[in-house]
């Protein structure tokens, strides 16, 4: 039998892959690289294409975000790795950011578990992580809590004074004005480590930027 | 003029940390650890300790975890790094996990940014994301919040369904007298993805153990 192995690769800057997480790419039969859109670029495979030896199989396979197919592309997925592992294939399975932070991957996961396939995970530099440190600012400092919100879900903060804005896109002007409304002080990071990063403060700004890719760092 | 690197190493698994924070231990003039305990040992160095070249300086500093003199300490640090950037050294400090999350790093850092030297900081990955891989749990899905909060500030989750509680030691019964009242699933990992990790999830267990370096990570 083979084994699933799935890794974060990180943000998206090539050097911020973890030596673990190298290793498996390094050794893997077969790399499997989810695309948000169908016949679209996969980040997370173009973050480690120079890492992947010339005899490896990589497979692109698209995971629409958020979409009602969802769970049914999380399904075929699983198919493909359970044939591959059945066949002594040692499978990676790239994913951007950290497997564990809203990733395609635990939908794909849930199907290998109940099969009892071995599986192993390697944890990934987090958008936010990165954020910060282009930044150079903290995301959360003593005894306060950091909480990590989805941007529609951001009139659920109350009292926090240190939060991460994930998931912005369409969301951008709502976030902002409740931020301004509630006294934080917030910086926008687009593409954290990849090429066309863009560090905005300003809200016109923003608003005219856009990017798919992007989050926000706030305290006050 | 020298330069200051900030790196963070991860959880304490030489296999977790990035190239990029590689790169810079290799080539580092000196390098600075920090240490919770005065002439104690610095697991951040512990987990690097292999890639640094033999011609490169070591220093440990104490950095006592949220006692008094902890700005003082800071400042001591600071004045040393200030020294050598000024000599044209380029020197790396340490930090366990993410420079950005709950770090010392943060405090010597201010004193840096209001000389105006030059920084970089490498994020890495933190002891949440290590311990949600080792035991294959997701941190947060779907349009969830995920919420980071010390264990003396528990009674603070309202209804949040995925959270890490950090800063576990000696508030152990409490956090889980109040997870279990609230429904939650919990697993406390220690020391994720060094020696002597533990994973547990009985009540009784974890009182025993006690571990300083721990976490839980809890849904419901």
């Amino acid at each position: 039998m083979g084994k699933l192995i799935g890794i974060g690769v990180g943000p998206g800057d090539k050097e911020l892959i973890t030596l673990k997480a190298l290793k498996a790419i390094e050794n893997a039969d077969v790399i499997i690289a989810p695309t948000a859109m169908e016949n679209g670029v996969s980040i997370a495979l173009e973050t480690v294409k120079e890492y992947i030896k010339p005899n490896t199989e990589v497979m692109i396979k698209h995971f629409p975000m958020g979409k009602d197919d969802r769970e049914e592309k999380a399904y075929e997925a699983y198919k493909t790795v359970e044939e591959l592992v059945e066949t002594k294939k040692t499978v990676v399975f790239l994913t951007i950011g950290d497997p564990y932070v809203y990733s395609t991957y635990i939908h794909m996961l849930t199907h290998m578990e109940k099969k009892g396939f071995d599986v192993e995970t390697i944890p990934g530099i987090t958008s936010f992580c990165a954020a910060a440190s282009i930044i150079d600012r903290p995301l959360v400092i003593g005894n306060e809590p950091l909480l990590i919100i989805p941007a529609n879900r951001v009139k659920d903060i109350r009292d926090e004074k240190y939060v991460v804005i994930m998931k912005l896109y369409k969301e951008e002007e709502n976030v902002i004005s409740f931020l301004e409304e509630k006294g934080f002080d917030y910086v926008y990071v687009s593409r954290a480590g990849r090429e066309g990063q863009r560090v905005l403060k300003n809200k016109d700004e923003i608003l005219k930027l856009r990017d798919y890719m992007s989050l926000i760092i706030a305290s006050r």
